[in-house]
């Protein structure tokens, strides 16, 4: 059986270009029209979605490995991106399952071998925004697409689980650091960043409770502009505060003790 | 040369073991006389301390080997262990330093080899109780200590990184999970925790504030008991809820959003 719309053919001594054991997969969030979206790739000959990943080269850093992965599968660089977690149960991966996939698409059999092997793999998620964003299959896979959050289908291997856990700790880290510069426009208004936060939450918020919060940062900006083209009465827009911003990505958001 | 303190003898086909590229790094704090206190290995022939770590075997998860590995050099199992960070930045290790010390301790030629790869480390943070844990070397040092976190000694590699990216997990990770239960004694005053808490973050905390929050987060018992011993007015004592300690392990402390 022959691949024709992958690039199999770019794929050739594994083992000797990368480090053993170890792989990268990237969760990667968008927003759009207040519905949260994951870009994953769809595995050939099957009804199953992968995670943009991939391995680390010889002389490169986890982080430039992530990097270097999300701008071929998107287009972007220069994205929030960070390693969340690393999974790394053994049984991660069947391989006989694995194998056979493989073998359909025409894999030398020495790299089918190392890709079949045991790899712990670095979890990363990144914010990207939605409308830049090019969605690009790799090597293995003939398409790539942002998919709902909440119904992406089936995912192969542990990365429901991956998607998951990355969810979860964005979730956690709402409370340390400032969130929405890729997600929204440049410009917007309170009630769109508080649906952000509630679409990432899976949850109501209070309009003043959070709206209390989220100034007391010093992460925004309101501008003396107000949305055009609204029904009733016109909002007040607001950008993020570049420096603001910025300090608490380094320091934290001051929530705590 | 030889190496009469360490067991070299016990390591052998290292490779055939372990899964390749990946080690495990434990930052193991204690506190003690109101001092955060780190587990260290004194490495041999040199002026330099590592930290606890190991290599992962070939059907054992990274959490796994990171509990055996604390285990073994402590005698405690069953501690609050967490991963936080990996490190893999290729210039990470000098391999020239790193072969010179390993040939001094008579490591075999192909267990060097392997050893001077190139490594990713996983590093995981515990809080153990000082009293219970008894430091033990592991087979390439001869010496293991409690060392004061402000002024540990010259740390091999990256390893000084490493224990300051866990002390700035552990302060962010004070605003959303509970801490204490294996740093203080079953019973302990007000004034202790905050004395814990302001260990961990290095600053003065105002007494009313702290007490308020740390109280609003329902993991404390106050008991119907006061310190003795105490020369003017004996403070409450308190206990952890097991219960509510445990909830909010899970679930993280209600201070967001």
């Amino acid at each position: 059986m022959t691949a024709p719309h992958t690039n199999v053919q770019k794929i050739s001594e594994m083992a000797s270009r990368h480090l053993s054991s170890l792989s990268v997969d990237c969760v990667v969030f968008g927003f759009h029209k207040n519905e949260m979206k994951v870009l994953l790739l769809k595995i050939p000959y099957k009804d199953e979605w992968a995670l943009p990943g991939g391995f680390i080269l010889r002389d490169e850093s986890a982080e430039n490995a992530a990097s270097r992965i999300l701008k071929e599968r998107t287009g972007l660089d220069g994205v929030f991106l960070r390693q969340f977690h690393v999974f790394s149960d053994p049984g991660r991966v069947k391989p006989r399952d694995h194998r056979d996939n493989l073998t359909r698409m025409n894999i030398p059999e020495n790299d089918i071998k190392w890709l079949c092997s045991r790899f712990v793999t670095i979890g990363f998620y990144a914010l990207v925004d939605y409308t830049r964003a090019v969605p690009t299959p790799d090597e293995f896979t003939t398409r790539s697409e942002w998919r709902d959050l909440t119904d992406p289908g089936m995912l192969m291997m542990d990365h429901r689980v991956i998607v998951n856990t990355a969810l979860d700790t964005l979730r956690l880290q709402l409370n340390n650091l400032p969130i929405g510069y890729n997600l929204l426009r440049e410009k917007f208004t309170m009630p769109e960043l508080q649906k952000l936060y509630e679409t990432i939450l899976g949850r109501k918020l209070d309009r003043r409770n959070f709206q209390r919060k989220i100034l007391s940062y010093r992460i925004l900006l309101r501008l003396d502009e107000r949305k055009t083209g609204v029904a009733h009465k016109a909002p007040v827009l607001y950008r993020f505060d570049y420096d603001g911003y910025h300090r608490a990505l380094e320091e934290g958001l001051k929530g705590g003790f």
